[in-house]
């Protein structure tokens, strides 16, 4: 049988439709990325009968069996004791894990309860997959020459770093990677998907490497993907087709991969020593969550003030009252008193400014849902943008885009600043 | 054999990992609601000979099959013509389809490409499920008399509309709901997964309604689910199993269905007419986000101060430069100055403070990743808590769980001056 994997989701909860089955999405992905074919998915729920029978099925037509979720400490968590039986092994306790566990649970001050013992239970033979985070480590385990098993814990966060950082060097070392898809994923904001797809339309007919578009939550994306027999290989059917893609995007490409808006501000603060504050209605501290999320933003976000009610705007940013009063909270006298209101309270090169109507409620035919100010203030002065995502899709919605379009307002003036290109400012 | 469903999603796009499978979280909702078992779920590529030995394999353990995808115009839309050759009938052109195709694509002012018409061709003896939005039909179809097929496209919008206005009606009056299932979902901080499986262990033995615990992101759930002949009969079950669990878990329990932390803590604040501060280091202005995701949080949360850099804690919240210098940033001293100094500068009923080591670095022996400190002060003095909650899990954790465990300590605050329960009081 040629190498084909399979993956195998367990958990009631997935029956329930209680969550959503992000696992099976990031592991197709990962399986693509490594060029290891897979043509079922399946989801079982927390029955030994039915787990054995969607193992049969699978080990008929596939030969690496992935799995997700059932590890836990609950009664319900049968996966490794339902393989062990499903091949007829016992199931040993790694004295090796328990401790672990124990360790675990003392960093955080708590005690291990009876039911954490379980989860050192494996089946005989069986490799560890340790899981450096949680407490349930997964398997690695060959019952038979023609079916490798891996097991995850369903937890999305611990099954990603376990694949990264375990799974996939042994499935490279095993012999399953042979040619590898390498893709590269380039980042806009500030451009719709149909202007975009537009733009590139050309690009689309490719086939390698083949450019995709994608857009989710208010950014849209372009995947190049070339299958190659390494990486550099791969990278050299890439670079000259994003090169021409960003000559035709310009500066609405803000990045690329893991980059994200506050991460490339970051980078562009940091290139020039500069510092930033934040002051916001809307958001509500949202920006500063998305500029934080940033590992070493310390070293260029400050901080700032979140003015939700008028009385912070007046206060603490010294917002005029007779402007709130005449202008409105959501406006742009407010949003650039804002912006420079927090720069001067925190001494930093930059402030940045966000006051909005988040909905669902507060909006007027003058102020509908969805409008939104963006202020900005550094040395050169003040300024604001009007948006107006409108308030069909959410409260959420609106914060989000909120935030992401003030980071991509200074990133845009940031690089206008260092190109010295002034017939590129967007600013009234 | 008794009635059971199988969801079975066709697309090549979710074995690249390109979408998420949201309608398999949808049908398998929906399905619960119904009272209709189904045990497994499927995904297949756009591959006849796949589909076919998915379909063969779904016959032996269900008789209702619902289909997803591959209803399109596309060649690689090969739904129902597989489906077709499956039970070996031919293909029926419906001109009823073909008009309403072409009259779609007229009011859109577009013209029907040749591809449409392949969608007008349903197998043999099925029934046409209606799709008033988009251009691609479903059937439902009996090609056995122990088999009843539904299809549905793969956009869920369509899906969505087409489930609740023309399956559920069919399902019902073909008599496959008898029961319905009503579920109660309890939410749990400040509680492991293991410690209150451990108190509870004995509800997971019931049959009617069922109690089954899940964790995610630091929160513990119980859900309770009853299967009745209504909504009311099932309260009944739920109402009494519900009331033991309360009284075991006290104020782990912070709420239930769509309740948050944070708007459980809106509602306590709203109760008595208090108000809130908050003063973020390492969360950066996540825990302002979190409270002002909550639509009408202005009538409670006024606002706050991301005091990131030591120099905004000292200028802004007014702490002790010395303390700061003794003690760091990162201290029970520094977590108390922090949130009276906000709920003095903005006046409010309570000030909640975060101060922690969000990681990876900065963290040492002494102080390692994971340590935060959580600070409330009100009319009764000021407080302090402190956390580990380890670095392993990585930053967006330490920064989520410190969030939440500020909500939940001014919640267990709230409560316990609701209750006057002095002998339940958790601070120092």
């Amino acid at each position: 049988m040629p190498q084909v994997a399979e993956i195998i989701c367990v958990g009631t909860e997935l029956l329930l439709g209680d969550i959503l089955n992000s696992n099976a999405q990031f592991l197709a992905q990962e399986l693509a990325k490594l060029g290891i074919a897979h043509y079922y998915q399946s989801v079982v729920g927390d029955n030994p009968e039915r787990i054995i029978q969607v193992v049969r099925t699978a080990c008929d037509r596939a030969n690496l069996l992935i799995f997700t979720g059932g590890l836990g400490p609950t009664p319900d968590d049968l996966t490794h004791a339902t393989l062990a039986a499903c091949f007829g092994v016992g199931l040993v306790e790694h004295p090796e894990i328990l401790e672990d566990i124990r360790r675990k649970f003392a960093e955080r001050g708590r005690e291990m309860t009876p039911n954490n013992r379980k989860q050192a239970l494996l089946p005989e033979g069986a490799q560890v997959l340790t899981n450096s985070g949680g407490s349930a480590p997964g398997i690695i385990w060959q019952p038979r020459p023609d079916v490798t098993i891996l097991t995850f814990p369903g937890v999305p966060a611990e099954l990603k770093y376990m694949w990264r950082d375990v799974a996939v060097p042994y499935l490279r070392q095993a012999g399953w990677v042979q040619q590898t898809v390498y893709s590269r994923l380039l980042r806009f904001w500030g451009i719709t998907e149909s202007a975009l797809a537009t733009k590139v339309q050309p690009f689309f007919d490719l086939q390698n490497p083949t450019v995709a578009p994608y857009a989710n939550l208010g950014e849209v994306k372009l995947r190049i993907s070339a299958l190659a027999e390494s990486e550099t290989a791969a990278q050299a059917l890439i670079a000259p087709i994003e090169q021409q893609l960003l000559e035709i995007a310009g500066t609405d490409c803000y990045g690329a991969d893991d980059d994200s808006l506050a991460s490339v501000v970051g980078q562009l603060l940091q290139a020039v020593g500069a510092t930033l504050a934040v002051a916001e209605s809307c958001t509500g501290g949202g920006l500063g969550a998305m500029l934080t999320a940033i590992a070493g933003s310390s070293s260029y976000f400050w901080g700032g003030v979140i003015s939700y009610d008028n009385s912070v705007k007046v206060g603490l940013l010294g917002v005029n009252p007779d402007d709130l009063a005449q202008f409105g909270a959501v406006s742009h006298p407010v949003a650039q008193q804002m912006a420079a209101g927090v720069r001067d309270r925190l001494q930093t090169t930059w402030g940045l400014s966000i006051t909005g109507i988040a909905g669902p409620a507060g909006g007027s035919d003058e102020k509908p849902v969805g409008l939104v100010y963006i202020g900005l203030a550094g040395k050169m002065g003040v300024t604001s943008v009007e948006y107006r995502f409108g308030g069909g899709r959410g409260r959420d919605w609106v914060r989000h885009l909120s935030a992401c379009s003030a980071l991509d307002q200074l990133r845009r003036h940031l690089l206008s600043a260092k190109f010295s290109s002034s017939s590129d400012d967007r600013y009234p």
